[in-house]
């Protein structure tokens, strides 16, 4: 253990001029939502956008120095994948990374922007990672896995150190647990130095084999993943990472993806912060209640990363929109006469009602001869204000039906 | 001038232990765009999501405890609001904030959350501070200005002197101006204390009086304003605010809502931060060149506050997507028959666009009989992609019409 963390010191070192260190700071209001004290460790805005940066320059530095030159692999269409390339351009050395062939091609771009030559192959990440194992032989290449690897884990514990040195009263640490190399390394690192803080560690329901796994006490497999929080959905559970999950983590809990949403406007609203859904699993973690918090508790939450997809953020907060009342649709019957939508503009208008959106249909077989149905979409003030909305559409004889 | 520094220094030693030291961080991929060295001040991530609550506090602080007692008042359906509402709160003394009818309920909640008592009262801005300046004298509260008061400014002022101690070698401070608080004390501060400091004053372009007055040498008038940066959407210019930006600023830019826009979707992707209009129009101010620099030149941007409404943050996602290609739009001429459609969406299959709305036309008076007009959006992966659809769409016979 103690060797464990001589890797981790010297993984800090060697990340020290090239990083960021990102703040601990103060969450007010999920301090609020917990009773307790929450801190946010910001790797969402470490270079690459993701902590991913600390175990794979940790990795390629500690190759040495002939073989390092050869060059290195890896396969990732997301964070690993910027923190390969990344370390890969400052050493100066060439870079592969193979990427499974549906890959957006502003990952693509973002990773050759850095330096790095990109394979497109396979139609999952699993078919990537085996091309990436072949190309690895042939062209002499050192393969550098995203988490099962010691130097990759010692790097991902250099966020601990960190932590160590920003605040030396944390009592609990929350980590998203994907394949466990940010896990591990962060535990690790606390166990050896502060054995009394708990580690928590959070997967997305939809790929929880880890969970199950530390539960079970031996490896659980499944046979396929699905969550919005991409960082952690992994399928498999890797024997090293494991073991060291089983050693050191305190708790594992699961977060699903409504859950995650939820968290990642959370903090889009309350912490100006863009978060991906492997971030934003541990904020939902407290935000639902899912593990025991004691008032008076230092509760640190690690923000794994920032690199989500602005389409995706744009449906999370159209969805938000909805679930938090601040945008409204429903369906109303109206008599298919003139003047008829002018009377219920009307009355949206004078109930403060934006409408942003508006159907009207009068040939459906269902609908009686002369009457229409008119679908709408509202932008309202809250709950009370929807409700105001309907009261006004009941009390002028409306019959209408809330959509969701 | 040394009197002026010595009350910023005042408001530091007062605001120290409340508010958080943001950080002032380099922006990669802005300096890349601005060919020298860009940093970004976050005061997106300061208490209550913006600058405003230093000015606030430093001048309800400064008060004499006798008057300071009997309360404060305000006018403001934003920072400000806020800024006094959390000030007010720490010092245990009551609050009234004054905001037009018209605000929206969460904004109205969110300054209540604080303590606050909230009079709604106006059509506008201008309605709701004169009732505010009224009601300071039927209940003999302190009126705290938002920007036209020596504390108020001295407080915004203290900005500038955190950045001196963060980096001593900053030679540009780009700072977005609305009433003019914020550029005015944060000028002050290093016009007295490292006088070869340039200072970039940002205007929206729907909101420039200060601007033109700056240019003319004398106070502008206009008539109305309309910007999506509201938080410096300010109609009128206050003599005492003209004063020192004619004394202090070096240079003065406007943006538009669109550069404004693309700048708060930058900030979103690139550094993974909520910042709202105001605060993204220097971001702005850079991203479109509108004032020279210097190759090797530091250039700090001040991002004043992250409170963006997320419907508004929504649209400039939306929007975004489609100006960036990562959506698309377009209407098509089919074949009212079994299949047409059917053809249609197996080509945009194997292009690997996916379909996210289509409608169905066969009604409007302008299409032949037999004919049937389909508009449908797309995401795509980029320009390239989104060629490659029209490519095959043209190739297998189909006339189309981009929508934007």
């Amino acid at each position: 253990m103690q060797n464990f963390v001589q890797h981790v010191r010297e993984a800090k070192k060697r990340l020290d001029d090239l990083i960021v260190p990102t703040s601990l700071a103060y969450a007010p209001k999920l301090s609020q939502i917990a009773q307790a004290s929450v801190y946010l460790k910001k790797e969402n805005l470490q270079l690459t956008g993701a902590f991913k940066i600390r175990g794979a320059f940790n990795k390629i530095a500690s190759l040495p120095q002939s073989i390092r030159q050869k060059g290195v692999i890896a396969a990732s269409a997301g964070n690993h994948a910027q923190g390969v390339a990344y370390s890969s351009r400052h050493f100066g050395i060439p870079s592969v990374i193979v990427m499974p062939e549906a890959t957006p091609l502003l990952k693509v771009g973002a990773t050759k922007e850095l330096g790095a030559e990109v394979v497109l192959a396979g139609d999952n990440y699993d078919e990537a990672y085996q091309k990436a194992l072949q190309i690895a032989q042939e062209r002499d290449l050192v393969f550098i896995h995203p988490f099962a690897d010691e130097e990759v884990i010692a790097g991902q514990g250099t966020i601990a150190l960190e932590m160590m040195e920003q605040m030396d009263n944390i009592d609990t640490v929350v980590v998203p647990v994907g394949g466990g190399g940010l896990i591990g390394g962060i535990a690790g690192a606390y166990k050896a130095l502060k054995p009394s803080v708990r580690i928590v560690g959070v997967v997305a329901k939809g790929a929880d084999a880890m969970k199950r796994s530390f539960e079970q006490g031996h490896i659980q497999k499944v046979d396929s993943v699905r969550t919005i929080a991409d960082g952690i959905a992994v399928r498999d559970v890797n024997a090293l990472n494991f073991e060291l999950i089983q050693k050191y983590v305190d708790v594992m809990v699961s977060v699903d993806d409504e859950e995650i949403a939820s968290a990642i406007l959370f903090l889009i609203e309350k912490q100006k912060l863009v978060v991906e859904g492997a971030g934003a699993a541990c904020v939902a973690s407290v935000l639902r209640h899912k593990f025991d918090i004691n008032p008076k508790e230092n509760v640190a939450l690690v923000l794994s990363g920032g690199n989500i997809d602005v389409s995706m953020l744009g449906l999370i907060i159209e969805k938000g929109l909805l679930k938090t009342h601040r945008k409204m649709k429903f369906e109303v019957c109206l008599v298919d006469k003139p003047g008829s939508l002018q009377n219920l503009t009307d009355i949206l208008t004078k109930a403060g009602a934006n409408i942003v959106q508006i159907d009207y249909d009068r040939t459906s077989a269902t609908l009686e001869y002369g009457d229409a149905l008119v679908t709408m979409a509202l932008e309202t003030k809250g709950k009370e204000h929807k409700e105001l909305v309907f009261e006004q559409l009941r009390k002028n004889g409306y019959h209408f039906k809330e959509i969701n």
